[in-house]
């Protein structure tokens, strides 16, 4: 019966994680969308909007008005900007709603750290009560929080290759380098001319080279943590000519005599129950195309035996596992649904 | 239970309609793949050859022993080349099971019209009995049939933007051309220079110009049925730089005065019921990105107030509604499930 | 000597089309380049704007400042927004300059039928003075002309592939169609939501269908000239995910009992003394990847022996011989160098 | 006078190698293509095989027969298979021909390090005649040599990266990481089913990850020499969906304290008479779609100031300064040229 369904809101719901989180939502067993908003679209359609909705996707887009969405569902995802969700968060956690937020402002837990990278937050104190949702590390605390902060694309990619590693201090923190590779999905939906068609295709291009993207804060805190010691990694965006897809390169180097075999075999048994990381048989590389439009994150992982260095690829949908797939991966854990519920879809090829 | 699933086999599944079937039959309900087979792979790993499958698909590629696979299912999806499949299906239908065949050589009805386009048929008496598995317009034929033609990809895409035109005699025959672009899936996944990356790429073609293409025949069959009259059509199809979808630009002279909007709404009732065929709003374009990945066929219409032609667009995944999802579509009839079981996914955008 | 050059500028230089013209200009042994203006850019280094520039175009972009800029140079080409030409166009022609404007303001010679489609006119006395840009058929007039309109991308596509046909009165008129697709850039550097990655990426669309686009009343005036009739014609433009490129595949009903091969002589000998008109070998089918970059027009020719229908595919690149590279090879014949002159690169493959 | 060009030819002509020869030859002031051979093509048109080149390169491929090609020119590139190669250039040296090879045959300066990547050498004895023809380093041995062995790709974009900061012992070799991206003609022409479009677009793969790739050898050669001291670097290739363009990320640890402006301007003394190398300014990361088609190599240096590392990206076309480019180049050196002659263009852009 519908009336059993969980009802669930999206505030910001016209960008592309907007939108996917309706493609997930329509087909859901458990759950409901009650209501979306939109200041741009306010009134029309969501399926005038996104024609690949039509029939399926039946709700107009509302105005972010809190008092009077509020009420329409029991859990948001809010998928605002930075900034915006911090202004937004509490007023729903004070009205008893469970959040997902897509945005930065829940992830780093020392306030001092993200004021650095972004500016002054306005509720610190949920900081530390917020669960980082990637829930391959913190199931435990997800299951028991209101507020999840869903963690980055690139954050998600590096962290889920190393994690192996690091918990087992097999690797020299300081030689940590993630070379990351992300769709253009990842620049969002908002106007800029570096994101016409014509300035992305048929090119390929590093950005905010030199340790300035504000996902390295993110990374860093929970490769710390994992290794349970600071780390300054180097991390490196680069901008692919697809809609989807981060792959992310990652070197270290080993401080002990281990075979790729057994490199590989402890991320067999690392990932060995978890639905949606899979990883790839000894030898091979994962594509970005085997994980396009899931909620997968597939890993490889090799030795350079010439000079003992480990490199892991991992590779997820950033607006998959790296946005609105692990969101609501994170909702069907505080909900109690079957973790894999409304996400058991594989990629279609090619 | 598992025991009371519909067990179902796939002949030639190293393709690319072999690998969707796979996918959409990964979470199918209602029904279980037993078996797949594959000369080139045999004995590999399904999730090998296609790694998006993996752990989701468990089997192993088979060779095409019929023998030995055709206890293993009671409904089987042909994925073969053309002549291969009139050797196979018979042999299948004599062991009293269902057959979807993918190949054109069961869609044209007459012999003679075959043999022209293609070979000698080798058992023409099926022609009659298959039915031509297009379910908009065969649906009560199809349910009872056990061979089901599943239709080529471009037919689909301008039948269906036809027939509520030619049904209803609104269109001089003499003047209808269809003008069809391609997603590179339909070339298939055979070794030839121009299906290469760097020949496809950036780029954009015609090709078998002048009425040479083998769908011609299947498009034409199908339309004079509806129209009750013989036709020849124009058809020129386009080779598009992207993995999947066709568009087809469909123009035809009216024989009759009506507004654009009074086209429009024959189109809405025409379809109304159909589940897989979304008529886009008044005024409103399909693009392919919409249907991307799915069993939807969206259409919109035109009209040239400036010279009284109607100008028809349809939108398909040629691998989704075109082949692999029709496909399921038409085993779902044959076999009484629900017509969108397993097919109820909407395309992600972007 | 470089004082023997011809100093030539651009006004309206932050486009597509503008820096096209700077890449041709930096290799075109007869002119140079002595101002570019830009708005957005104004006193910003072209080459930092566009870094493929980079130490060969040493200009930095000026405002477009009239009384300063018109001493600079003795050509100008004049690549802003239709309505904005025809304010700067008469100021420049009053200097003594020549001027080649890739505006649409002064193709129509009709100012009735501009203003339809546009907007009025404010100085519809300089229509009937403007030559219509297109070498093939006007060079007799460019050559004497101070104002070269140079003609949209589709329609040079359009009426290079019928200009045999039409005035050799070969064609039904009142069958003519042309289904045109277009690359990317044809939708210019504007920031809007349709032009992003995203949404064109990995799709493709018709846009404008049913007698909408506006470089229909300069097909239509070029063809009812050449076929010495009024005309009125179906034009389909379609967005391609590629950059560059417009490809066209025209329909027409024959009115005469003519061969495939005499119709492609009709094309070879009426083509056989333009350097930038290539037609393809009989049977042949152009693809828009052998003239991108360059300023050719490749043509091929089939019938539909079933129907009595021709098939004319043109292939150009929109940039090119639709837009900048056109308007170079226009300056050329106004200035007496080559016509080829800094045309002569031929694509690079693939 | 055509008599006073150089008479060049090209053998290996069919694949992408060679149509960009033909390309950059065809408008060469300086030298005229006098015979190009193809097992596969022979006796046909190279505009048939590549119609880009249409009324541009008329002549027919030829059988690869040593004896009657060899005395039709005066300078060959030999673009066939390495094993291939060193079966052909001595026979060419014998007949006092100039070479330049676009294989690895005769990059790898010690025998038994050729063998161990490759296979046995048939002649040895040739490999320290051979220049490396990379100009900016070699310029001097080039000018002097019969047989130039042009550069691979990938060491071209890593060690025109690396040259600065290796010859001033600025970083310590150890932790050098060369993370690239190369464009899918790299693959070159032949048929494999991981060149197909569909399994190339829209995804993105690491490839031969651990030290597996032959350029390891070559690179490592090179900057071993720079550097004067043996190293061992990790290098990882990968795939993107674009035809042409490599982009380097290369990463090392500084062994000084150095700003990175002071890095910057190291590279730009380094570079700045190199015509083809172009240091990005300040800040600026470039792009490959700025060097496509063109034989430039563009070079942006930035310092992670969090940890000590440079990070240094180059771009260049593959095709262009990473093969058939850099072979025009090295004729010109060879033959007394000015050394960018027929090397001018620009890309364009978009």
């Amino acid at each position: 019966m519908v009336d059993n369904k969980l009802k669930v809101g999206i505030i910001g719901g016209s960008g592309y994680t907007g939108v996917e989180l309706c493609r997930l939502l329509s087909t859901h067993p458990d759950c409901e969308l009650t209501v979306i908003t939109s200041r741009q679209y306010e009134g029309k359609a969501v399926s005038a909007v996104f024609p690949s909705l039509k029939e399926r996707v039946l709700l107009n887009f509302s105005q972010p008005d809190l008092d009077k969405i509020s009420p329409l569902a029991d859990l948001f995802f809010t998928a605002v900007p930075h900034k915006t969700a911090m202004a937004i968060v509490p007023f729903l956690l004070d009205k008893g709603k469970k959040v997902v937020d897509l945005s930065a402002d829940f992830r780093i837990r020392k306030p001092e750290v993200y004021e650095r990278w972004y500016q002054p937050h306005s509720c610190p104190q949920l900081l530390s009560e917020a669960a980082y949702g990637l829930p391959e590390l913190y199931r435990d605390k997800i299951v028991q929080s209101s507020l999840v902060a869903n963690p980055g694309c690139y954050p998600t990619s590096v962290i889920l290759a190393l994690a192996p590693l690091l918990s087992r201090k097999m690797v020299d923190v300081k030689t940590v380098i993630a070379d990351s590779k992300s769709g253009t999905t990842g620049a969002g939906r908002g106007l800029n001319t570096g994101s016409l068609f014509c300035e992305v295709s048929d090119s390929f291009k590093a950005y905010k080279v030199g340790g300035k993207h504000r996902h390295i804060p993110e990374i860093e805190q929970e490769l710390a943590s994992l290794a349970q010691t600071e780390m300054t990694i180097s991390f490196t965006p680069h901008l692919l000519p697809i809609n989807r897809g981060i792959l992310s390169t990652v070197y270290a180097d080993l401080t002990l005599d281990i075979t790729e075999k057994e490199l590989w075999q402890i991320y067999r048994e690392s990932y060995d129950n978890e639905y949606f990381v899979r990883v790839a048989d000894l030898g091979i590389v994962p594509a970005t195309n085997e994980v396009r439009g899931t909620n997968y994150c597939d890993i490889g992982i090799m030795k350079d035996e010439r000079n003992g260095r480990v490199i892991v690829v991992s590779v997820i949908d950033n607006i998959g596992k790296g946005a609105s797939g692990q969101a609501i991966q994170n909702m069907n854990i505080m909900t109690g649904f079957a973790e894999n519920s409304g996400l058991q879809g594989v990629s279609f090829f090619p």
